[in-house]
């Protein structure tokens, strides 16, 4: 079979397997997770060694020490797998809740059903744990899922897809709930982009590039995020020891990921006592500097910005630091800058705090906490697929309600439009 | 200036309007409506004027009678877009309600904001009082709209365009809050839709052939229905004397629009006894039939319908109509040929009204009553600016909410992560 016929039977499957998944009760659902966190128990020592192979591989083709870290399914990483699934089951399935319903003048009654979006797609690099998280969270939604990991994971993410089949299977679930593309030929990517007809919905997971592949390719929905540039914007009427607390954490807790600190904006009244504070910090705990000229002034040790460090994400022990004039000065920076991921202010000032609220355009806007709360876990969603930054559908953290949708439902005795 | 740049002016001009707008007040809002209204009002004479040459133009060239009036601002059409705009002005603003609040753990408050989705492109055909509903809808959930209307409506939708910008900028509001392309040029759409810096959302509204080209050049997210082949299935178990009205008045009521019935699935056991009463209401009402062979054993003058009628949305006085097995062989024929527009059984058995609800994938589903009621009017949205069957951020009729998303918005007092 060509490549591209192999794809489409996969996503065919998957939307056959959809309409069945979408009439399972939350009890099925749950059964069949828990039989997969089972069958990745019994199945340990093989994943294990499949991702071995993978392991070896990557060191032979010289990936990063933080990469192959990534790709290890250690005895500690299989476990949290196994107790993400239990995690998932645990959560309040959303499909089939009726919300808005309202008897219309004519005796209509009408409401709308939460319903699963149906068939999603899952493309991402290196960690093998996002196959299980993800065809978890998917299942629990009442979706199928069509996932395609890595080439740097292939054996894994087949070996985990095994574990997923025979879970699922055991439990009657149909087997085109979750599949694994076969291949690590990147030509199957496009053409699963293509099958708009069968898929409903693309996740991409990943760096940059990736994401940016998979937007222009895709004639699918695509829900992501390109980039976390996050600011903190510390205000004159600002408790400045909180605002160290807060940029440190912010920046250096796990600055690898897309809600860490990239860039601190500092009201120019409070600059003078505020960047001695935070820079003592900061250069303990490792963190570069890169000023603009006043920060620079302050702080003599700073590397001077230029331009092109606005709008970058380092991903690393490196912080952008401007003076501005005021808030406003602060939120046209981010709006000229930001990346709608994470925004915080650090102010006593009511107002202040509420025209940040209203007024900045981001997934997550924050009063006085760290930006790493913008994560699914800590907002309350429970487990998350990821951020989006796209306005539609989703912005932000996205749980598992934001893998469903709903459709309108109205119930009559007989009436018509006149 | 080339046409390019044109474009991009604009679009630039609406993201900076965009963030005014999301700071208005309903009470702002809803003085920049009044002021439009006003200002058609005031301007009718000129308006009609324009709209004079449009009509002349679509005269020499040919165009249908039915389109002709679909163009023709009569004084009966513009008091319509005067009372839209005041309609719209009494709905609800959205904009800035806290959902889903909750206090974490550590003390941290967090909340969804309902926030405008920033800029909206409205591309469509013939009808200049899309001009007006479509701006209307789009400023009283704050957001910056562009309008790009058919070219055989240009002089009926720059004179429209005038009066609104008088409108707005009696109140103060951004210029760039409503902007319509000043030119007929084809290309200026498909640079329009290649601004996905500054536009957030494209709806288009026409035909199925305009639709599908915006969503191929595109790469904003579109929401977009490309036609309703809508579906009555009357069960074995249905009062035949309510299943006959509703399928005429689904048919027959307004047989062009996108919810009316196109294909009528009927139970066997009641096929013999259902049809002939159904088929005199229908041919009394001027409806051709175009059956299955049962259909035609028991209709003898029913034309026989071919493979490509199950699928056609004929907008027209004509109905397909199959005889099925049961509820499931109906469910899959829905499945197959189906739109995901509108789905009706008429059945009084409270289970299988359950399963068809549960198991029909369709952005209303109606248990005893007309396809007809899938409109935002009908369902209680106030307005509606369209209706979707794409899953994603919106299934079925859009009203004034599906124009605004959320943001996660939290108040800490220095939380960090741990």
């Amino acid at each position: 079979m060509s490549l591209e016929n192999q794809i489409i039977q996969i996503a065919k499957q998957a939307r056959a397997a959809a309409r069945i998944m979408a009439t399972l009760s939350a009890e099925q659902k749950n059964r069949a997770l828990f039989a997969i966190a089972r069958q990745l128990e019994k199945n340990k020592e093989v994943i294990q060694a499949e991702n071995a192979k993978d392991v070896a591989a990557a060191r032979k083709n010289g990936l990063s020490d933080a990469m192959i870290d990534r790709l290890t399914i250690t005895d500690k990483v299989l476990d949290g797998m196994v107790e993400g699934l239990e995690y998932v089951a645990g959560l309040e399935d959303p499909v089939g809740t009726l919300s808005d319903s309202s008897i219309r003048p004519n005796g209509l009654e009408m409401a709308r059903m939460r319903i699963p979006l149906g068939v999603i797609g899952i493309i991402y690099e290196s960690r093998p744990n996002v196959t299980v998280d993800a065809a978890g969270l998917c299942l629990k939604a009442g979706n199928a899922v069509i996932l395609r990991g890595g080439s740097e994971a292939i054996h894994s993410n087949q070996a985990l897809a095994r574990a997923i089949e025979q879970g699922i299977s055991t439990q009657g679930l149909p087997a085109g709930a979750v599949q694994v593309i076969p291949t690590s030929d990147r030509a199957a990517v496009d053409i699963m982009l293509k099958q708009e007809e069968y898929i409903d919905l693309i996740i991409p997971r990943g760096g940059e590039g990736l994401i940016r592949h998979v937007v222009a390719a895709s004639s699918i929905p695509v829900l992501k995020h390109y980039k976390g540039v996050c600011h903190a914007y510390v205000d004159e009427l600002a408790d400045l020891e909180m605002g160290v607390s807060i940029v440190l954490n912010a920046k250096a807790q796990r600055p690898g990921v897309c809600n860490a600190l990239e860039t601190l904006l500092v009201h120019e009244g409070v600059a003078q006592q505020f960047l001695p504070m935070v820079h003592k910090a900061l250069t303990q705990a490792g963190v570069t500097l890169k000023g603009c000229p006043k920060t620079c002034e302050i702080l003599p040790d700073a590397v001077p910005a230029t331009e092109a460090d606005w709008p970058m994400e380092y991903q690393d022990l490196i912080l952008a630091v401007k003076v501005v004039k005021d808030m406003d000065d602060a939120m046209a920076h981010i709006a000229a800058y930001g990346s709608n991921h994470t925004e915080v202010i650090i102010t006593t000032d009511l107002n202040r705090s509420r025209r940040f609220i209203r007024e900045v355009d981001a997934s997550l806007v924050i009063v006085n906490a760290s930006t790493r709360f913008n994560d699914g876990g800590q907002l309350g969603l429970g487990a998350e697929i990821g951020i989006s930054t796209s306005k539609l559908h989703a912005y932000g953290p996205m749980g598992i309600k934001e893998l469903t949708t709903t459709k309108f439902v109205a119930w009559g005795n007989g009436q018509i439009r006149t």
